[in-house]
């Protein structure tokens, strides 16, 4: 996952959510195709708030990010990475991380896997899709089946590990989307058919700290 | 469908595909920050270019966008809307449009369908999540039941109306996003089993008119 200045979403409960939650959109000063000054106001023909440049035209669009992420499994373990940036320093996570620009949500979330744990995989179906509206991010994970159990995990993770399910570290996970993908891939597996399922990650309203 | 800066994705085959592709990124000259101008170039412990400003420190991260809409259907009859702006004006369309920040998916594609066809829907599951690459778009439908046929088309749309599977206008369907999601859907009904389908559109090389 390369770090982005928008803070990865929905920590795991009992994290202070308030501080990461961002507004509802990206404070805008200066158009960034001619650096004029911008205004935000309805645009004609609109219905919502947009950062636009009188000078050159241009509106300024924002939109929600997809994150994208696996659930690798070896041997009826799965691949757990501890994260070394923030936000969530330390805690444990699913491979995952922002969509680029030009690949699939497929090879963006095998990327991110070979990125964060240095694991090879066969890429799945889609198995889990969760809106976190509060920070403006659609998450995706996909099921992953491992080639073999070697690890080397990137930079971005302080070491990476193969989990039993009774080992899960469910109080050290760090974020409510990788929790719930968890608790449904286990589900799954117990029933012995995996569906894809989908949710959303609201928060309480925003503390006023 | 609130017009973006952004192309929607795919036309249908026989439009022109080459002329609604944009670059890899959208261009950038100024800080949106601090006004200054931006460098492209790979930041430190990155492995992709992005824009960032030396003065402010700002790295302007780039990344693909959602496009949200359904599968409507009245008594066996899917619903399209024919598009009353660019691009594709005058073509066929599934309800569909970028998701806003602030929203989840499932609300996004309601949105949609409320605005472009003045339908009222009870939103099924997840149908179908269609990657295009090459316009930085990730596409999803989901299927929805209509709670009456009356219709009322908004600005976007020139009119709406509902199909039989042996009315629709394939030659005339604006992207091929909505165009595969129709063929999966009349395969699943005729199955009797609605599956969540996913895949990827890609163009052949930017021809070089």
């Amino acid at each position: 996952m390369i770090p982005q200045a928008q803070a990865l979403a929905a920590p795991a409960p009992g994290a202070s959510a308030a501080k990461l939650l961002p507004l509802p959109f990206e404070t805008m000063k200066f158009c960034s195709i001619c650096g004029n000054e911008v205004t935000l106001g309805v645009p004609p023909g609109d219905n919502r708030p947009r950062y636009s440049c009188a000078h050159c035209g241009t509106i300024h669009y924002q939109n929600p990010n997809l994150v994208l992420g696996t659930v690798p499994v070896w041997q009826d373990r799965v691949l757990l990475c501890r994260r070394a940036i923030e936000p969530r320093y330390g805690f444990w996570t699913l491979p995952a991380g922002f969509m680029e620009n030009g690949e699939t949500t497929a090879e963006g979330a095998e990327r991110e896997t070979v990125e964060e744990a240095g694991a090879r995989i066969e890429l799945g179906d889609l198995f889990s899709m969760l809106d976190v509206p509060q920070v403006k991010q659609v998450h995706l994970f996909f099921r992953a089946q491992m080639l073999g159990p070697e690890l080397d995990p990137g930079p971005e993770s302080l070491e990476a590990r193969l989990f039993d399910e009774d080992e899960i570290p469910w109080q050290q996970i760090a974020f409510r989307t990788v929790e719930q993908t968890l608790q449904w891939f286990f589900e799954d597996r117990r029933r012995g058919i995996y569906a894809t399922h989908t949710g959303a990650i609201r928060y309480a309203a925003r503390s006023q700290e």
